[in-house]
């Protein structure tokens, strides 16, 4: 394979130039990180099963009319998508208390919140990525009161699905971030998602036993990530393939 | 004077039974606090001014139909309110950045924003009044959407009146806190502003010095509070009064 250009390469993934213009490939690292990069580790195998799980939950989406930056998985840990320009917030959709919510607005880890609560946080990691208002957002331009709208609808509508899909996997969707982009198409731009979705990226408690599928078996030392990881993908069906590909080690580009 | 029952003491005011049913007696201390009440000192004079120049403010704001909890001035520190349930929020109009946005957002102090900025911040001390946004705010009930447009819509009405009143006093307002509560009459419900809006609450820069008209003073241990909040009162032509009472000291309920 021809050497690529590399754009950007974030904490747990790199994009490299497309094949056409307009197109990027995201790549999937094994990297952990926490506390904004405090905690960092290489987990063996994170980054194959998050290409999987977020390319089953993305293509879920399109097919919904969701729209979302996803063409197509290439490989094992990477994924052809279309170029956007990333909002600079993270969105947040929180179902049940857990994480910071808990301590700021001093919240028991596990209550059911009164609805789903939608927020935003600022992506500065020089600024630790700190939660803003609407009121920030438009008057500082990260988006307009359109996009906005925009956000928070299909904030919601993913929300829905993902709960759906994963309560039917006996997994409780806590709560997730998301990322947006603007597509721009011609001479029409629209909101798409963005980023990934994956256990590195939700909060994940089986039904029964509370047990965490997610990244925080990784922020609080519980061990067993790429387990937890594996058991998500299992459930959720998208496990043959890539299980098989986990046992005998990357086969394409890795 | 009857012993009259306290119903509720803060930091810097202690609201009374009133004389009648629905009203209260606001009555402001000397008490200057700062974080959150790690830092505290009795500041003589500074209940006084305060209580002027709120009165001054509250009573045009009344007089410009924006409803306020004020009904009228009773002594050098007291005032007559009507009783009103009180909006766990503190509402700030931020108008040139200062304070915690700064490292929040990572702005320079004295950077005037792209537009006003209304934040919501939650009023519980434990928690250090976290910043919330409308989605906690109507998630969890502390106040309903119409209650948020209304509160909104007069935030930006003071907002545009305390500026036109302090600049023309040489003043620029850099930032204030409002507090909004609920006034029940017979069937009716009405938000009105309720609190004080005082240079306890503002941020004030003198135009031409920059000078701290404030209690950033305090905070930043500059000295000369009283002073400041003296010049402050006796610009806006409030003060003759107030200012030979301040000479020969309380004359009535101190």
């Amino acid at each position: 394979m021809s050497r690529r250009r590399r754009l950007y390469e974030g904490k747990a993934k790199v994009l490299y130039e497309g094949p056409e213009p307009g197109t990027l490939i995201q790549h999937f690292k094994d990297d952990a990180t926490a506390g904004n990069g405090a905690k960092h580790e290489v987990i063996d195998g994170k980054g194959v099963l998050n290409n999987r799980i977020s390319e089953f939950i993305f293509t879920h989406l399109n097919d919904l009319g969701i729209p979302t930056h996803f063409i197509k998985r290439l490989n094992m840990r990477e994924q052809l998508i279309r170029e956007v320009e990333i909002i600079p917030l993270e969105v947040v959709v929180r179902n049940v208390a857990a994480g910071s919510i808990c301590t700021r607005l001093g919240l028991e880890s596990g209550t059911r919140l009164p609805r789903s609560i939608i927020e935003f946080y600022y992506k500065e990691d020089k600024l630790n990525d700190p939660i803003v208002a609407e009121e920030h957002i438009t008057a500082f331009g990260w988006a307009n009161p359109q996009e906005l709208d925009d956000i928070m609808s299909m904030a919601v509508r993913i929300n829905d699905f993902l709960c759906g899909m994963f309560m039917a996997a006996g997994i409780q969707l806590v709560d997730f971030k998301i990322e947006m982009g603007r597509l721009y198409e011609e001479d029409t731009m629209r909101i798409v998602l963005a980023d990934e979705i994956s256990p590195d990226s939700c909060r994940l408690w089986d039904v029964k036993t509370q047990n965490k599928l997610d990244k925080d078996r990784f922020r609080q030392d519980l061990g067993g990530l790429v387990d937890a990881y594996r058991e998500v993908a299992q459930r959720l069906g998208i496990l043959s393939e890539a299980d098989n590909a986990l046992a005998t080690g990357p086969r394409l580009v890795q």
